[in-house]
């Protein structure tokens, strides 16, 4: 006869097997898939998250969590024992308290205004967007009353993917950050601009790939752990720890894209294939919250694949794939090519320093949506104003400004911030692993990368998602959540970039 | 408020979905997954695996069956809801005869008996094998027994892969197949060997690829419904009728293994390709059986691909990629290579006409097994006396012969025989085909196989699994199975070949 636990293990068990099927099926679709695939993939993954959500919220489920606090009571808050059953039972309340007719409407009209948004910024028609995006909103209200009381409308969106966190949390420090770095975007935009034509060129798409897959193996995965795909939307995926899916995407025309790319995926790839056997199969598997998760891709796109140690490393790396267009290349004319500044309009083609800005403006939005502060008819106008306030460009139409991104049409309020949280997060990882390791940019300049992997495996990746997010910051750097580490960081990185 | 018959096909669409989620984990296993991904990806299929044996065996589900037999009470045996009740039943009542314990055993064992088995057969070693090799055969015996009453001991084993099928159908039918080969046989072995030296050499890799890829475009799938992956034993698996994923490996020293692979994969590709809408997330999507599956690669690979018309007009294409080896032949001379025979030891590498006699001796010596005419220890003995009946060669040791095969340490007996009865169904498709279409082979030699596949689709595929094989082959062609076609196919084409 098996303990309590174990029992409540082979639930965990099933229900993880069938998120791991779920992104496999989704890996598969972005990556794999004939086109004549789409329609039954569809039926598919919904299948599979039909059956995941009713073993999560399975009145057996709380039964056999019952018996294992029984069983375990008393055991130490961050024994493995207590994080199951605490993580468990906070996953199946969320998934209990939401009507599953709700869930299904939501998913529903989704999946309509996904449809109905990409036909609007095609047209850059907002007005054709916008009765979509009131259904999602008005959804997503009823989605939060589940979750009453709560102390701010916004807390049980955020809750989705920041696990704890609280508005009142995230509006100082985002505003902290936004007024911390407006300065220094407004330095940099009065210095002479650096030249980024060392990245720009022609670039070979089967080298890049080749050079893609050469940077991966320099990074401190597990050997025979991983593989690397062409997509269009880059993301990684853990089917399992041990078989990280990486998917980046190319531009012909400029380096960079491809490889920073790839560098920002295989951070996530790396948080996952540093998971500790122990949480295999269980809700403790995988990253803390999406802040997190953003943190470790942010962490090794920028703050070691954009660095200056890195980029003298990686030189010749690079000149052996692309001899002609970077022989002539020296490592400080690379440096500053990676981490030119440009306000822009498009978030995702934002540099290291006005990126946080692109946040801070859909964050503020999304909160005065929900507070009732801002009719969703005056969305554009609100949108447009903030750009020229906070990055000083004008919007030339809503397919480049409010339309541009998928996540309202998705639903996914509450999703932006985590971005942010990635960096401000990083920002600290770091500050914290180079007091642990004094010469780690000397390792990084020799390409010796596995301690800094090492650290990170050691002080946060171990921990899988056993903490909230709140809590994990100080576990791991002994303070709370802290934007100074990330504005002094960009100020100096900058600063010197820019004189 | 949804009918009887919608409401099971909602359960069905459940349990199909699973399926083919299954099928994606298992193909991803074969063709993309990084090493890492194996134990979690056992762990990932046999859930999957049990949920859909939970569905599939779930009172409800009977439940919903009677339901939807009083509402299509008095539907007519070939209507789509007729069928659909009439297979579905089948099925639940066959999952529920045994018991979860003993499939969890013979998961178990077949386990266990298959890594015995990779080991005995590098090291030759059949009694090593032999005690796995019993205990799979004793936990089939109890299986059997779940099915009891039954006519033979051996209809419950091939009832899995031909359902319906008796023992007592199958004996006269192999039995006069290996009477009517042995003599074609003895005949070309005493007429001087063709050349197939135009089918070997040194053929690249990629070239290989991209030809194998040109081969299916020209081959009448779908547009957008397949892509073709490298793996280590040629498999194809439908996700769905619109996603056919097609395998196939590649010998640099024979053009004739990749080619091959190809166009027998693409059979059983085309025919689940050709499945109607209708049928689709039901029990009744999917070939009719084993044998009829089979009956569709060997077709492809054999009385198409292996034909004289075919390869009058793919001697082109062939030249187009490998023109330094292929210029200077012509196509008798390819004709000729590409149907070599040669009596050999090892069943996987046959060619098509002494193909069936390796199964004649599996296929008796799985009922001598049964009937307990035999003793296990004296399996390599029967093995290689027959070896040398039937095809004249001498077996030099077990891994070339008795162990051969992954089949029986897999646990699956009963499959073997369907390999004769797909080359026995396909000859009489083959004649029912030319019958329709008197110039068919003008046709093929023209290029335009779209003819061939419209055919097939109108008269097989279109019935999905909804018959089972004896009442589906009458169907079809008019008449019970039959050797006859198969054997005067190859008795003029091999007597004409070899003189």
């Amino acid at each position: 006869m098996g303990s309590a636990i174990d029992t409540l293990r082979e639930s965990l068990g099933t229900i993880s097997d069938l998120s791991r099927a779920s992104s496999l099926l989704a890996w598969d679709e972005r990556t794999q898939m004939p086109p004549g695939g789409a329609e039954p993939r569809a039926e598919g993954l919904s299948t599979l998250a039909r059956i995941h959500h009713e073993r999560l919220t399975a009145d057996e489920l709380g039964e056999r969590l019952d018996a294992a606090a029984a069983e375990a009571d008393g055991a130490p808050y961050e024994s493995a024992e207590a994080s199951l059953i605490r993580v468990t039972r906070r996953e199946w309340e969320k998934a209990r308290k939401v009507p599953a007719s709700l869930r299904a409407e939501i998913t529903r009209t989704t999946s309509l205004a996904e449809h109905a948004w990409v036909k609007a910024r095609e047209d850059s028609d907002f007005a054709a967007f916008l009765p979509h995006l009131e259904k999602v909103i008005e959804l997503r209200r009823q989605y939060v009353e589940c979750f009453a009381p709560y102390e701010h409308v916004y807390d049980p969106l955020l809750d989705d993917f920041e696990p704890g966190m609280k508005t009142a949390t995230l509006v100082p420090l985002l505003t902290a950050l936004r007024d911390g770095l407006v300065p220094i975007i407004e330095r940099v935009a009065a210095s002479p601009q650096l030249d980024d034509s060392p990245l720009r060129g022609h670039f070979d798409l089967s080298t890049q790939r080749t050079l893609a897959r050469a940077v991966l193996e320099t990074l401190p995965l597990g050997k025979g752990e991983w593989r690397l795909d062409d997509t269009v939307h880059p993301f990684a995926t853990a089917i399992a720890p041990t078989d990280v899916r990486i998917t980046t995407r190319f531009d012909t025309g400029y380096l960079g894209e491809g490889l920073y790319a790839v560098m920002h995926e295989a951070g996530h790839g790396m948080y996952e294939n540093g998971m500790p056997a122990e949480l295999h199969r269980t809700p403790l598997q995988g990253g803390a919250s999406m802040g997190f998760h953003e943190s470790q891709s942010r962490l090794w796109e920028n703050w070691v694949g954009r660095g200056r140690p890195y980029l003298r490393w990686a030189l010749p790396m690079l000149r052996e794939h692309f001899g002609e267009q970077l022989g002539d290349v020296d490592a400080e004319a690379l440096y500053r090519a990676a981490n030119r500044v440009e306000p822009s309009l498009i978030r995702v083609e934002a540099d290291e320093l006005t990126y946080n800005l692109h946040i801070a403006l859909r964050f503020e939005l999304e909160v005065e949506i929900f507070e009732e502060r801002l009719e969703l008819a005056d969305l554009p106008d609100a949108w447009n104003e903030r750009m020229e306030t906070y990055l000083g460009i004008q919007v030339p139409d809503d397919a480049h400004g409010v339309l541009q991104d998928v996540h309202w049409g998705a639903g996914a309020f509450g999703y932006f911030p985590t971005y942010s949280l990635g960096n401000v997060i990083a920002g600290q990882l770091w500050d914290s692993a180079q007091r642990a390791m004094p010469d780690l940019e000397e390792r990084i300049e020799r390409g010796e990368l596995a301690e800094l992997n090492a650290w990170l495996r050691e002080s946060l990746y171990r921990h899988g998602s056993c903490f909230e997010p709140l809590e994990l910051i100080e576990r791991v750097v002994g303070g709370p959540l802290d934007v100074g580490p990330l504005v002094a960081h960009l100020d100096a990185k900058f600063g010197e970039l820019y004189g």
